[in-house]
């Protein structure tokens, strides 16, 4: 409906996720009417993510050299990997401040129907890190779903008799939440994983 | 919580319209993940956006020229104005396929709590639009809230003494609607815009 330039855009946006058309033409005339200098970051932003972030050649996440910030950190446990399927739990779990190992990033969960397998993921790169011995916990963290918990199911048959402590995060209750909100899954996990008070 | 380029990226996101902090994560890493063409597109599309999109000088519609489409299709009605608040709200229009005037963007609507009154619309311009006497219609299609209300008395009062017709667009149910779900002002309006069957 726009003139070239302008309908291109609002286009490129509604290709984003979570952007759908009519977020897409208020994000364009936002991006008209801003001063020049500020879309024009934006563009040269996107340019430089693409020309400068890279992933770590050891575990994955996402970096700007060879190796990330977590894998240079030489005050972080290296005998503890946390294992995640993308490098956004990476950052989700360091803000938390509670874990001060390493991470694997798996690059996605098991998913049959989409055709990912085992060797679609980084498997054999986290198996290779685990040859040397220095490891001796792996954190499975995967997401709490069907893909997630299959991912974690393959990985712990696939580590197992190698005398690592093998771990899953806890299921139950989010905190902050209400009782009465809690699905039954849920409910039920934190049910059987209750502790003494 | 990133590293150079990616979390600039994210906050860069993050200042544009309705994106949140998750959505400009989300967005940020599609943007890494995909195509490098991909990404670097929406990246030029923005930059080409700056670089070619300008205001008609007649109706300060958006515009690739000095003249927008509308003012340069010469089949259109010059003599019917159809003033609108933004440029978005002339593709709106547009899509009806029922006007087939010409239009007048004022680039907002009167807000005397932003500080927006005649001076900062494009007022002025409107009325030395009606000066050589061909418009012998204006539609004030300004939006149906408290500020477009206010835009569309006062530029009627402006307007006055022209020998112009002026005229509003209606209010009322929308079509599709539910009328129990309709609000008390938009109901009463469509009583008393009531029309014989």
């Amino acid at each position: 409906m726009y003139e070239g330039a302008l309908q291109s855009l609002i286009d490129e946006l509604g290709r984003l996720p979570g952007i759908g058309p009519k977020s897409a033409q208020r994000i364009a005339f936002h991006l008209l009417q801003v001063d020049d200098a500020d879309a024009r970051r934006l563009a040269a932003t996107i340019q430089r993510v693409r020309d400068t972030v890279t992933t770590c050649t050891t575990c994955f996440n996402v970096s700007e050299q060879s190796t990330c910030r977590v894998c240079r950190d030489e005050r972080r446990d290296p005998t503890v990997l946390c294992v995640v399927e993308e490098a956004r739990d990476v950052v989700a779990i360091e803000r938390t401040r509670e874990f001060s190992g390493r991470y694997h990033v798996l690059g996605g969960a098991l998913s049959p129907i989409d055709g990912i397998g085992p060797d679609q993921l980084r498997v054999r790169e986290l198996v290779a890190r685990l040859d040397d011995g220095s490891i001796t916990e792996v954190i499975l963290a995967t997401n709490p779903n069907a893909s997630g918990e299959a991912t974690a199911s393959f990985l712990t048959r696939s580590l197992d008799g190698r005398g690592l402590r093998v771990t899953r995060l806890a299921s139950g209750l989010p905190v902050g939440g209400d009782l009465d909100y809690a699905d039954e899954v849920t409910l039920s996990r934190a049910f059987a994983g209750r502790r003494e008070a």
